[in-house]
């Protein structure tokens, strides 16, 4: 297997997740049309899908069923997506475009992007939470949990809310503080991405615990690669502002080791998320190629 | 029984909602602390804690664990306090005051409102899911379901968007919209609370549908008395602004019906709310004297 597999599997998954999308959205339709219209655009037409392919990929390690699978996969990428959308928020990073297209904020308005973002982010457990996503009760309700877990207050909110503080602190974070802050703000929603297709599949703690470590390892080295493209690449090639950290003075991995030492700790990551997954065999190899492409990426 | 107990009721409701709160959410330390400390600032200290004490009622006619009512309660509460943190931001109803103290958004700041209704939406997710809440997994996923429907796009956000859609609207809302704005904006909230108790406790279908309806009379009920309350009392009494509807030349049922008229139709909800519990004898006794108190009040 190439990168062209992992292209051609990268494609088959956004495809299938947008159709899921599709049909777990509220329509366009009544008198609160707008607010679904912006939660349609906010969660779908774009975006890597990263998350959501770890989901389908994780089930397929477990042959769990796909539309199990797609189903978690879209409630991850609402989740996301909705942390995206307060994330633009003028109080918050105040942007302006998001996948080259503008934010919820720019389109419509701050009202409609706040409740966007509270209705997405209920929809997602609306969605674990029902009968369709899995036959077991048991599975249903942990995965409510774990997705909360690893996105409220001691998660990716809490992360969030550590990146504002760092940019009022006096003293620069630490290496240690600014790994802190980027496990939970993105990190910890990679990890229940990977380990939900375990979940669904009621893998044993040994399969669960080695792909929540890849997406730990995951997560971080694709943190430390967009640090690196906001610090090397152009806008046109990630379809969003770039510069901007050391723009606003913000300690990130590639600010404290510089650019060179930065790299190879990516490096290192990536060559421990394949190690995590030696016990899966041939199948886990998209996964592997996901964290090569991880590093390799323009965008 | 009289208003006496009820009043015993609420109290004794408030101080162990307020103690699961307590427990609950998570403790000011760390370096997110500015986060906890705010989300236990909206969520603790004040509050009728209706909702709480419907779960808690609820939950009594089953004989359900009090642990497992207090649990769900908790969970209601902080999704309605959620609510009301964002509600208060300036893009929404731009509130300075909320129970007589500053909203989040002005003691903090706009960030730290928005990330910690945020976290408190995903922590009454956390708590439903977790098995503390209650032992059957079934019970919990019902739980988050139901939770979500009732405050997601086509619950609480639904109402809160045609609400602000409204504001901006050409032609007044009708009697019928202004009863879907509030049904969608508080009344499935309230549903939900009234029905949990049942959920927890598996209740047959014609159980948990009267507490269902009686939910459904009571905030109806409830929302006709808030109208009244704020074309009526002082910001003494209910400890926020008053006359706002009319200022904003917001449509109520106030507005539409006629100060008498809407007294009349609150008395009516009242008594068809007190109906729905007929089969439940003395021990709902507290859960008519609600449906009293909800007009009687003066805040």
């Amino acid at each position: 297997m190439s990168a062209i597999e992992l292209k051609h599997g990268l494609a088959q998954a956004q495809a299938e997740i947008e159709q899921a999308l599709d049909v777990l959205l509220p329509r366009e339709e009544g008198p609160e049309a707008s607010l679904f219209a912006a939660m349609r655009y906010a969660a779908m037409g774009g975006g890597k899908r990263m998350r959501g392919f770890l989901v389908l990929e994780g089930g397929r390690q477990f042959n769990v069923a796909r539309n199990s699978a797609l189903r978690v996969a879209a409630a991850v990428e609402m989740l996301h997506a909705y942390s995206l959308v307060h994330d633009d928020l003028p109080a918050m990073d105040d942007d302006d475009l998001r996948r080259g297209k503008p934010t919820v904020h720019k389109k419509w308005d701050e009202a409609t992007a706040i409740l966007v973002g509270d209705a997405l982010q209920t929809q997602a457990f609306a969605v674990l939470a029902a009968p369709d996503t899995h036959p077991e009760p048991a599975v249903r309700a942990e995965l409510c949990l774990e997705l909360a877990l690893a996105s409220g207050a001691r998660g990716m909110v809490g992360g969030q809310m550590l990146d504002i503080l760092a940019e009022s602190a006096v003293e620069p974070l630490t290496q240690a503080e600014v790994g802190r802050l980027q496990l939970l703000k993105t990190g910890r929603l990679i990890e229940f991405s990977a380990e939900a297709g375990a979940i669904l599949g009621k893998a044993n703690q040994s399969q669960r615990s080695a792909l929540c470590n890849y997406g730990h390892d995951l997560g971080t080295a694709f943190q430390i690669a967009d640090d690196l493209l906001d610090a090397t690449a152009t806008a046109e090639e990630t379809g969003k502002a770039t510069g901007k950290d050391a723009g606003a003075g913000k300690a990130t991995l590639v600010s404290l080791l510089g650019l060179e030492r930065a790299r190879a700790q990516a490096e290192r990551l990536v060559s421990q998320a394949r190690s995590h997954l030696d016990s899966f065999g041939e199948k886990a190899e998209l996964l592997r190629l996901l964290a090569d492409y991880a590093i390799a990426r323009r965008n």
